[in-house]
């Protein structure tokens, strides 16, 4: 197994110390890079051992912070704090683009090649950065099939990957159909996961948060999903060693 | 590369001598199996080559036929044979369990793990396997989101694999809809993965045949959709050697 260097990372961003997950893989010299979005509860384990297997695949990866290095484990906060924010395109960007920052000036990231993976209010971030219009790789977001502002969609310019779980009660069918509507009209390439059977948050094993309604862990899927990530990562960011 | 042996195989079916194309591993005893059923039009190349791609990897591989060694090009006589077909569960399964019988004679087949992958009219063939009650390790259909006969699918016992172009106007929103929801609601382990702007049939090169209204040929969703079956096959029919 490949050594893996990992550090945190403190940086400022939506006027707060966000406080990250960085992940190095073995060797020298550049390699491509992910950034890695939490979904709405923050950072957590989940995610850093994410970025830790990514850099063992030999990305540089990047398990960024949404909420000020804190983890909101109960749903109440999490929807006071990610509601909000969910519903500003800007505040998104802005949490993004300073996690983006911190994976460019890293010395072993080749800034040319960068994909934004996020699961959640993470994956809502990455694909706000790709309708910002940033120089992505790949987007890929995991129970976030959010619509972004009419038009900025065809600012997309790399392959965008989405999953979601059919039993999702908080990512219904109409707003699937909705997001797939906007990816296609806006000439981007395009590809949806409906894994049956799963609800929301699917990929996510327990944490410390409560038991919330239409959200649980699906195992088999969870695993599905992760490959269907590295299948992303290996088409559009091969590792050439 | 590893050595792969290919062998045309006749075998009896729906009244007719059907000519398929079996691929063999290198090495000896026996292996996973893959039955591969192809488009509407028939057996091609297109499947041929798939076969001995996989028996590359390792898998015995059935290429099957549908149509007595013919390959209908004409869209009027494809049509002429494969809608009093597709209509027909009784004659889909007689169909694919020739095919069946045919790979699990051959000695290097281990017959307790076979799976069955299919596109359009072989797809529909590979589900209504599955709905027989066959004993099958996976199933894989693309393009074809067809539906059985009330509770039948609840006879499928191993995960089911489909993917379909979002453009797809033989395989509507709706029947996608009737599909899933047959799935769901026998209690299957399912996913679908819907293609962006795929057409019918965007994972078959242009071979002979006439161009059809929404039909079209889309190489990278072609290239990730059959990158989504070797998944499926890897997880569910690991190569141990």
């Amino acid at each position: 197994m490949a050594t893996v260097t990992t550090r945190t990372v403190a940086y400022p961003a939506d006027g707060m110390t966000m406080v990250g997950h960085l992940a190095l893989p073995s060797g020298a010299g550049p390699r491509p890079a992910v950034l890695l979005g939490p979904e709405g509860m923050g950072l957590s384990d989940v995610e850093r051992r994410r970025a830790d297997a990514l850099a063992e695949s030999g990305y540089v990866a990047l398990a960024f912070d949404l909420h000020g290095g804190r983890y909101l484990g109960a749903p109440e906060e999490m929807l006071a704090r990610c509601t909000p924010l969910l519903a500003d395109p800007d505040r998104l960007r802005g949490i993004g683009r300073a996690a983006l920052d911190v994976l460019r000036a890293e010395p072993r990231t080749d800034p040319d090649r960068v994909a934004a993976i996020g699961y959640g209010t993470g994956g809502a971030i990455a694909l706000e950065l790709g309708r910002e219009g940033v120089d992505l790789r790949a987007i890929g977001t995991v129970n976030a099939l959010t619509t972004g502002r009419p038009g900025e969609a065809a600012r997309i310019r790399c392959p965008v990957w989405a999953g979601v779980g059919s039993e999702d009660p908080i990512m219904s069918a109409a707003q699937r159909e909705a997001f797939t509507a906007e990816m296609q009209a806006a000439g981007v390439d395009w590809r949806l996961v409906v894994y049956g059977g799963a609800l929301h948050a699917f990929h996510h094993p327990p944490v410390d948060h409560a038991t919330v309604p239409g959200v649980g862990y699906h195992p088999r899927h969870a695993r599905r999903a992760w490959r269907d990530v590295l299948d992303l990562l290996d088409e559009c960011l091969p590792i050439a060693e």
